[in-house]
């Protein structure tokens, strides 16, 4: 029977190669259900090889529960059972690459990335080299679920300076992306809960809701953001909308709507608006408008905001603030969800803020965005059939073009000329309204300064806009 | 009215004081809904400042929506709508500071720590500094939903040599700890389909699933792991489970058990087996069992492991493997959940793991553990009232102890003496079933192992369990 092993094999160590052999004759039915294995010293003599390697090779062939042993009586093969056949299907897919997800264009007008060669590199690695070398044990152990607290705190500085906001580092959480927020917000709101969002929005908030199986309606907008009536007549309880800059839209919603807004979630308890200020940093003109959230005495107001706009795409770091109503149930889901954000990059994060290094390269970026912004306009101004919107504030513009084109036909052009743009009208989920003119959503952060006026100028060219 | 307007405060800059100041007197019906306001020439005149100034403070009251222009006659107070009283309740908590998530113990015999003391800080920082300094670009920019493909190819290998498992990296997903994994299963397979964890089970993957508000049922355990029978009574689709060694029992499932769960699986279309494969690097006698994932052709499959385990559970990294016919769905919801996980902290891994320093510190936390395990076995070798179990594998075993007391007023003890332990019970989520003995779960990965007989003699001690 052990004719065939060889224990002279180079890729096993000696017990695994005879516990593969074994198992194999087990699987081949060369070893029948009940039988008894050579004892021990028996098969060692035979193999030349030690009785403990033997042992080794029982013990594991007893763990995976292929033998089992009788004391003082012997090895014996356990029972088969036989393995139905599969419906495994050959499904076969090419294989990825990391590019493919970001295909090479020759100008890509996204509004999920920012110009890499602008982050602080060396002060980053600087203070993570500190985190590592300092902070050891802490980096290592168990998160508090909400978040490391001294960053929670700088945070809760950061809101009260800049945002007008009055919270305590109680109220934060921090998770891994917005994504991952209000997947615990639909938990802690209840999934029964009739849900809103604006209409034309950011796509990943639609399939995200839709994806949690909650009831969502999509509120129309005007020109100050979400359309009030709409929203009361919707019956929806919770509503997800971006003040400081309406995505695609660009507009920053006004006074007026906010405390209608708030008003709105002050009539009924149960009531939510979650305010997602992504953005709300980079406002070109003036002062930033103060969050919602901060606004009288609220506490129907979750606060929502991300550092992947802010620092890179990749940091996957976001933060929400919490009603104080909404915490006690919160501290009862918050242990089985725990805190999504390794400890090292929180601490990296708050030496970040806390050495003013994260307002430093707000500042930096808001700069560099409105020159690029400034250098986009003055170009535009010679072209009579374009028209700008949505400019004032944040990372992306509205580009309306006058032209017999539809929308769907110049995103082709522009595709066909290697150049990446989305159009509004893939971020309406009703039924496509028409648009009074085609309109690009241009994401100009992560175009390059040097690069902004030709990346413009191939765009204009690819769907034949001419100068006056 | 600007006579109380105070140019020289030192707090803001000149234009948003004033901003701040007109503001201030529309809030208290000083300017009243339609009331025009001064012009910028004549304010500026009188507050002996520049038109500039007076122009900035009008732009940003206009943009937040308190006042408005008509160009050409001048600037007016915009409506102001009144807020409704507010439903706020003064909810208090007292303030909160990380430690009191891991409150002060003397001994914690935890099952979700490890003993920061042996993390290779010294190679991951180096790995750290190199991935900041090389991989700028990479690290920024924005990750693929299922995870840096670098390390998934790593993973796919590692998967192959010590799991006995034939993956492809692009059925890998990767993603900030087995709670995003899960919440993203469940939308994957279907918040309408009957689910199935063992019980007694890790309670937080049952209150993942009640939080997902899917139908959840609980099945019982055998010697062998989860009972066959009691799952297709169940009528459940989807079983999570745990066979490398089993939470909290520690089972370790044999080989039967795992062919009767295939044939569970491939009976009908749409049934699949979660497999948990937490802490199955940690196999003290022996060869790992090779995963259900890799058993003969089966594609129902989803195999599940984290790093919280092998490295330290601040790293919040997990990932997951999907059978092939799973992928055409996963590819449709996979864009707007996007990887949770840091850029940074893949590339890190991935050069641990690419260095073989994953596998050597696997190597070396195996041996400690096995120490700490027999230093424990030999010391309870002189305590009759004292039996172990499931201590094969895993960071964690049974300690059933013979005594008038209950478990609830051992624990109660152990608590006394700053001792932290957690009972069987626990984890019994059904109507807690009398085991015979009162049986603590013992996590000893978090203690130095210094400290471990020190500990267990704590821990006796304080429920005065003697030596024969």
């Amino acid at each position: 029977m052990f004719d065939t092993f060889n224990k002279d094999s180079k890729k096993d160590t000696l017990y695994v190669s005879l516990y593969k052999h074994i198992k194999k004759m087990i699987k081949e039915n060369k070893y029948q259900e009940g039988q008894k294995l050579p004892s021990k010293r028996r098969l060692a003599e035979d193999l030349h090889i030690s009785p403990l390697t033997v042992e080794a090779a029982y013990q594991q062939l007893i763990a995976e529960g292929y033998v089992y042993a009788i004391e003082k009586k012997g090895y014996y093969v356990d029972e088969q059972i036989e393995l139905v056949e599969s419906h495994k299907k050959n499904i076969k897919f090419k294989s990825q690459n990391d590019a493919e997800v970001v295909p090479e264009y020759q100008y890509a007008f996204r509004t999920n990335v920012v110009d890499t060669s602008l982050f602080p590199n060396t002060t980053w690695a600087r203070l993570s080299r500190e985190v590592l070398s300092e902070n050891h044990h802490e980096m290592l152990n168990v998160t508090h679920p909400q978040g490391v607290l001294m960053l929670r705190k700088e945070i809760a500085k950061y809101l009260e300076l800049y945002r007008g906001m009055n919270v305590s580092e109680e109220q934060i959480i921090i998770g891994s992306g917005s994504s991952s927020l209000i997947s615990i917000l639909i938990e802690l709101l209840g999934r029964d809960k009739h849900y809103a969002i604006e209409n034309p929005g950011y796509s990943k908030n639609y399939a995200l809701y839709k994806g949690n199986d909650v009831r969502l309606s999509l509120i129309s907008l005007d020109d100050s953001g979400i359309k009030i009536d709409d929203l009361i007549q919707s019956n929806a309880e919770i509503v997800h909308i971006t003040p400081s800059h309406q995505f695609p839209m660009g507009i920053v919603m006004p006074i007026q709507r906010r405390i209608e807004l708030l008003n709105w979630s002050n009539r009924f308890i149960g009531r939510y608006i979650i305010e997602d200020d992504y953005d709300s940093e980079f406002r070109f003109q003036g002062k930033p408008i103060p969050a919602l959230q901060g606004f009288y005495e609220n506490d129907q107001v979750i606060y929502m905001n991300t550092f992947a706009r802010t620092l890179a795409p990749s940091f996957r770091m976001s933060y929400m603030v919490l009603p104080l109503k909404l915490l006690p149930r919160y501290h009862q889901i918050m242990t089985y969800h725990g805190c999504t954000v390794p400890n090292s990059e929180q601490y990296i994060m708050y030496k970040f803020m806390h050495g003013g290094f994260f307002e430093r390269h707000i500042n930096r970026m808001r700069n560099q965005y409105r020159q690029k912004i400034e250098l986009i306009l003055k170009m535009v101004e010679n072209y009579p059939n374009v028209r700008l919107k949505g400019y004032d504030a944040g990372l992306h513009f509205l580009m309306e073009i006058e032209t017999n084109d539809t929308e769907a036909s110049l995103i082709e052009k522009v595709a066909q000329h290697h150049i990446y743009v989305t159009g509004l009208s893939s971020y309406d989920h009703k039924i496509h309204s028409s648009h009074s003119n085609p309109t690009l959503v241009i994401g100009y952060s992560g175009i390059k300064k040097e690069e902004i006026e030709q990346s413009i100028s191939a765009l204009f060219q690819s769907i034949n806009i001419s100068k006056s």
